[in-house]
């Protein structure tokens, strides 16, 4: 893919090798929590993506002076909709010129030579055409129910860390006796709450808004994930202790 | 390496990491696989050395307008012979000027500040000159024998896929009703022709010319290679059903 | 990171993501190793940060040219000393502008942006504060005790190389007759001096002088870790055979 992009001024930058094969929500996740740190006029090009050859569409996102680029299962939606209104477009046949284009790898041979375009300076509209049916793919808010915070797990971090989707301005209320008992999965904990890692001795549990600006979980120095057996999509609900 | 390289005004790409460690052929595959996307011009410096410090030498390569610099053991030759007629240089001493060059990290020492001189626009012929001899490496390629198509894998990609040495030609005769019977190493299955992934259920088997433009095998959202066993240089036989 | 950094005429480049989790000591080790061979002017942006968004300060370190930025726990020492006399700064708060400033992702919201405004060339003085106090980390000097050579495991590389702290300088006195008796860990094995793997047959025990300059003992295309079962911090003595 990057040789396919290169040639031009553009920089390169890598976010993440590490999503789970086929897995568009881990995808859609790490975009969505990358992409407001880059400035306007970035092209980000994101390929996780099983039904590469088949019938699904090839995209590009505007969003917020942002360009995503990839296939159309979901993937690039939650990020461009945490930039802006997403304006989509479906790309023309061959960004790549005369490129023949495989059947199994498009981020090389369709999505790559379209950021690449894109990066340097051609609009959009000159190399795909806006449409109005595109796969949608929502990160269901959590939301309070009662005395409790009610979601569900977004991601596991490398660090074992539970990122939940409670957004982080429902927090304060929950927890301000200063520890909350968190469900997730089938095990239960109870965690302090903190604005950090090391608001709690090593090894010990603590609950945060995060730099995402959702409600996490994390032992300190251990991982939340390995002790709840906790997976992306668990159920999670956090009280007050 | 990525320092010794730096201070001019090219643009680093990684293309990978995950080389097994001491695998000369399977880093020769990837640089045969990843050096047509890259546009004429480009530096490849590829380092997978278990004889560095010794007796072997140090290569650049030029083919098609790429260049290519690395350790004299096969690794450069098969994806400088895809792009062209090989010119195989050795290097001159010392690329890096007055740097100590240690016995053990010649990526950091010679390859990389040689790369860095070809990429800031210096002639080969001015770190190098022209040699004969050297260490070659030849991926054979699959052949049709009979009803059947022999050849051996070339590579397992991370998603398990099985990538061959048989050229995608000689597939449709054999593929032509619609399924064939693949035996790799000591295991055997029916798989679906089809072009990508998509074209069978989750789970079943698929044969289909890849972006490599060799036959390769694959489990839809599975691992192929997890159920045959099978490692690059297993054997492969493919024929009709 | 990269986001929070983009947008001037920076080249990045990554060095690891290999860091095991919160280790500073490691971090240490591979900053220190790679620093040396960037040329003067590079901006070194290293995260390994326990400590997140408590009471440890945001540093900046000036040392022979270069520019370390990090959090304050004796992750950016070692190299900034390697490099010259460090002069330590502290950041002045939100290097970042009006970023929002999280508790727990200050390479995004704080060092990246900091590097970022350094290598776009403002002065370290413009961000940043001189101060006298830091938190040190040291990597003790192997040393010779009479016929022994005693130091520690400072890192043990992803080919299960061990690297050690006992200068290059000590040992041909110990290595003269060929070959040295390594005790490491509980364990002990005789291994060939040589200058590179290749001086021993596949699978033997090679000591040498590495590219950092340090003693490291090595399993020719084998793991001298796996053998040994020795991790970084682990007693090493070599002597005479």
């Amino acid at each position: 893919m990057k040789g396919a992009a290169a040639g031009g001024n553009a920089v390169f930058v890598d976010i993440s090798h590490d999503v789970p094969r086929h897995d568009i929500r881990a995808g859609a996740y790490l975009l969505w929590s990358a992409a407001p740190a880059f400035p306007p006029g970035t092209v980000h090009c994101a390929v996780v993506d099983p039904g590469v050859g088949g019938a699904r569409a090839a995209l590009a996102v505007a969003s917020g002076g942002h360009v995503f680029v990839g296939p159309d299962n979901g993937l690039l939606i939650p990020a461009a909709r945490r930039l802006g209104a997403p304006r989509v477009f479906r790309l023309i046949a061959s960004p790549g010129g005369d490129t023949v284009v495989s059947s199994t790898f498009h981020g090389r041979d369709v999505f790559a030579p379209a950021a690449a375009r894109l990066a340097a300076g051609e609009a959009v509209e000159t190399i795909a055409r806006p449409v109005d049916d595109f796969t949608d793919l929502v990160f269901p808010a959590g939301r309070r129910r009662g005395r409790r915070l009610e979601g569900e797990v977004l991601w596991v971090d490398p660090f074992g860390n539970l990122i939940t989707t409670i957004p982080g301005g429902l927090f304060a209320d929950i927890a301000a006796n200063g520890a909350v008992r968190v469900h997730v999965g089938a095990g239960s904990m109870t965690a302090t709450v903190g604005k950090t890692f090391g608001a709690v001795p090593r090894g010990k549990a603590v609950a945060y808004v995060g730099s995402d600006g959702v409600v996490e979980v994390a032992i300190n120095q251990g991982s939340a994930a390995a002790l709840t057996e906790a997976v992306a999509g668990a159920r999670v609900s956090i009280g007050p202790i």
